[in-house]
C-alpha cells in the first residue's frame, strides 16, 4: 500500500537528541529551543518565534493573547480544522464561519465585511494547502474595523505571500510540525509574534502562567503564577529533532515541490477533460508544495474513488468536515452567509500522496490509477 | 557545579525513537503510546491512561471532564506548583486554598471540611514529594459531600498509599515525566481515568474534541468536532522515549531510594541537633524517593545557606512559591483559613540534589558541606 504520508527524517534528529541529554536538557526552552527559535526568526523576519507543543497551542495562545472573552467574535472559515475554531471557542468565542474562494478554497475575503459586528475581535486567515489567503486585502479590512489578523499557517512553513513568509504578517501566526505537515517534529508547532507588545505575556502565558523565563534570565529572584497560562512548549526531544528538519528546510521544499510540479503537469489532461480541477496558486503566492488535491467532477462518487485507490494500492483522502455542520460548531459557533462554496468544494476533494522521497514510479503510479479510475 | 538534577537515560529511548520513525508514527497515539498506556494501566489498575504532553494537560484534562464552570471552588493546597491551580482558573473555576500539614507538607485533611461551600466541586491533594496525602480521609469526606476527588500525582510515579498507586484513588490522577521527574520524557505526563464513565469523553478532549480516536477504530467514518478539547497528546517521539524508562521503573525507583535513605540517615543527626527537620513519612505510605528535601531552622537564613551551598559548589533549591499571595492566586482563588504552615515551612525547605546515579561521593559532599554550614 503507498501510504498517503511518510515522515522524512534528516538522519541528524536522533544525534541532536543525543546531544540535547548530554547538554543536562530534555525539558522546554533549552539549547534547541532557542536554536529553533533564532531560525524561524531569521527566516520569517518575525519579532519573536516560540515553539509550542503543537498548532492547536499556539492558536489557544492566540486567544489568550487577545484576551478573547464569552461571547467574542472571530471570523474565519468553516473549512479549516477543528483547533482554528476550539481555540477560541475554549475562552467562550464564538467562530464565525464564512465561505471560502471557489478557487484556493481560502477564507473568501470579498465576504469578510459582511460578517463583522460589533463583536468581532479577529480575523483568523487560513492557508490552506500552504497558499496564501489574499492578505493585502484583509488587512486592510482589519485596518478599517481595528480588527486583529491572526494567521493560522499551520501548513505554510517556507510559503510566502507577496515575499513575505506566512505568519510574519498578522499581529500572530501558529505553525504546524505535526508529522503530516512538511517539516516535522512528530507532533509540535510555533507561535510567531509580529507584534512586539505580545512579547511578553506570550512568554508568560506559554510557562503555565509564570515569569519563569524572566526568573531564568535573572529579572526576578523567584517566579510566581502571574496569571492564566498552560504549559504549551515542547520538551527539548523536539526541539532537537526539528532542528534536523529546519537545517534542511530548503532541500525539504524543493524535493516537494518537484513532486508537487510533477503532479499537476501530469494531471493537466484530466482537468482539460473536465474530470477533475487541479490546485489554483496565484501569482503572487509562493507556495510550499504542501499539498496535492484534486476537486473530482460532481458526476463521480468521491468515496467510490477513494475505495478503489484503496483497492488499487493507494491511500488517498477526503480533508476537513467543514465546522460549521459539525455538533460543536452549530453549538459553538454561526455562520455569515450561506458556505455553499464550503460545501460543494468539501465533499469533492481528495489528497494524493506527497512526501519527500516519494519516487518517480510511485508517483506514476497514483496517476496512471487515476486515469484508469476518471476516464 | 554538582547539580540539583540530572535527567537520567536508560539508554534504550533513541533506539525506540527511531523505531517510532521505522514505524512510520511520529504523531500522537502511535505503538509507543499504546504501550505506555497498557504498562500504566497494569502497574496502576486505572481503569484507562493516556499519556499527555504533560501535567499540566491532565489537569487541564480534569477541568474540562470535569465541567468546571465559572464560580465552581475547587479546595487544593497552596504549597502546589502553579498548574494545580491555573488548570482550573481557565476554566473560571476558584481555587480555594487550604493549609498544609507541617508534618508531610500535604493538604491538612481535617480543614477540608471547612472550606467546603455549596459551590465546592471538587478537591484535588498534591502528593508532595511522593509522599500520600491522607486518601481515606479526604474519600471519606468527598463521599458525604458528592465531590470529585482528582489527585495531582504529578510527583507520585511508583508510589503508593495502603498498597494503592498514587493517581488511581479518586476518580482521576495525573502523573508527569517532566525531566525533574523521577521516569521522564523531557516535557510529558498522563491522566489516569478510574471512573469508567469519563473514558470515552476523555478521549474526545484529547484530541482537540474531535472522535478521531473512535474513526481510526473504524467506528465512524469520518471525524467531526464534537466538544471543546485541545491537543494534550505527546507524539511518538516523547512516548518512545518514555517506555525505555518504564521498562526501568523499578530499577530508577530502587537507585533513587537507596540514595534517598542514604540521605535520610546521614542527615539524622543534624535533626536530633536541631539545626533541621527531615521528611516525614507515614508508615501506610510507601514512596518513590522523589524528592529530599530538609526544613532548616527557623534560625537559618535560607537564601544565604543556598547560596553558600552554590559557593561550595552544590546546586540546592528552594520550591513552590505559596500560590495564595502570588499575583494569580490573589486573583482568582481565595483562601479557607489561615495558611500559616504553608507560609512558615515553604521558607524553610531546601532540596538537595537527588537523581539516579548520584555518587556516594557526591552524596557524601553534600552532606558534609551541609554540616559545614549549620553547626
Ligand atoms: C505538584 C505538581 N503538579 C503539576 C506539575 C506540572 O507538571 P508538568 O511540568 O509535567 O506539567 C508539577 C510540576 N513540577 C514543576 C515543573 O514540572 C518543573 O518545571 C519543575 O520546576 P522547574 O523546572 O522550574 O525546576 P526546579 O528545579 O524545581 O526549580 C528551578 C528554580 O525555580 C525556582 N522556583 C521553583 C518553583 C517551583 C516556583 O514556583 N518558583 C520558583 O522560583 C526554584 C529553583 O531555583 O518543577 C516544578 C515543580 C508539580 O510539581
Ligand atoms: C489549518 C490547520 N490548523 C491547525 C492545525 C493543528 O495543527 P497541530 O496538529 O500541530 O495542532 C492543523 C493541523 N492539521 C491536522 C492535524 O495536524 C493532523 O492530525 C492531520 O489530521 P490526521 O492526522 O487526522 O491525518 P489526515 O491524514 O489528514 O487524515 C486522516 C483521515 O482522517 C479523515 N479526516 C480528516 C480530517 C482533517 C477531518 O476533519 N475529519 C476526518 O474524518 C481523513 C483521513 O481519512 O491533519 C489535520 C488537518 C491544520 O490543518
Amino acid at each position: 500500500m503507498l501510504p498517503f504520508n511518510w515522515p522524512h527524517m534528516t538522519g541528524k534528529e536522533l544525534h541532536y537528541i543525543a546531544q540535547a541529554h548530554a547538554n543536562g536538557s530534555l525539558a522546554g526552552d533549552g539549547p534547541f529551543t532557542k536554536k529553533c527559535h533564532a531560525w524561524l526568526e531569521n527566516n520569517t523576519g518575525c519579532s519573536k518565534a516560540l515553539l509550542t507543543h503543537s498548532c492547536t497551542a499556539a492558536l489557544e495562545m492566540f486567544a489568550l493573547l487577545l484576551d478573547i472573552a464569552p461571547g467574542d467574535e472571530i471570523i474565519m472559515p468553516s473549512y479549516t480544522f477543528v483547533s482554528t475554531a476550539n481555540a477560541f471557542a475554549l475562552r467562550g468565542g464564538v467562530p464565525v464561519f464564512v465561505d471560502i474562494r471557489a478557487d484556493t478554497l481560502n477564507l473568501d475575503e470579498t465576504l469578510i465585511e459582511a460578517a463583522i459586528t460589533q463583536k468581532t475581535r479577529a480575523i483568523v486567515p487560513v492557508h490552506y494547502a500552504g497558499i496564501s489567503c489574499e492578505m493585502d486585502v484583509i488587512l486592510d479590512i482589519a485596518k478599517r474595523h481595528d480588527l486583529h489578523v491572526v494567521e493560522d499557517a499551520a501548513q505554510g512553513m517556507m510559503s510566502n505571500y507577496k515575499g513575505r513568509p506566512l505568519g510574519s504578517i498578522g499581529s500572530l501566526g501558529a505553525l504546524s510540525f505535526h508529522e503530516t505537515k512538511n517539516l516535522i517534529s512528530g507532533e509540535g508547532g510555533a507561535l510567531l509574534i509580529n507584534d512586539p507588545d505580545l512579547r511578553l505575556r506570550a512568554e508568560i502565558i506559554r510557562e503555565k502562567g509564570t515569569n519563569r523565563s524572566q526568573f531564568f534570565r535573572g529579572q526576578v529572584d523567584k517566579y510566581t503564577w502571574q496569571e492564566i497560562g498552560s504549559s504549551f512548549l515542547p520538551g527539548e526531544l523536539v526541539a532537537a529533532f526539528l532542528w534536523g528538519q529546519l537545517e534542511e528546510a530548503r532541500q525539504i521544499t524543493l524535493n516537494r515541490l518537484a513532486i508537487w510540479d510533477r503532479y499537476h503537469e501530469m494531471l493537466a489532461p484530466l482537468e482539460a477533460s473536465g474530470m477533475l480541477r487541479r490546485p489554483v496558486v496565484p501569482d503572487h503566492c509562493e507556495h510550499n508544495a504542501h499539498m496535492y488535491y484534486v476537486l473530482l467532477a460532481p458526476r463521480f462518487d468521491r468515496s467510490e474513488v477513494l475505495d478503489q485507490l484503496k483497492a488499487r494500492g493507494v491511500s488517498s483522502v477526503f480533508h476537513y468536515v467543514p465546522l460549521h455542520s459539525s455538533p460543536a460548531g452549530r453549538k459553538f459557533g454561526k455562520t455569515s452567509g450561506t458556505l455553499e462554496v464550503t460545501d460543494r468544494q468539501s465533499e469533492r476533494l481528495i489528497r494524493l500522496p506527497l512526501w519527500y522521497g516519494l519516487s518517480k514510479e510511485q508517483q506514476d503510479g497514483v496517476i496512471d490509477i487515476l486515469h484508469q479510475l476518471l476516464v
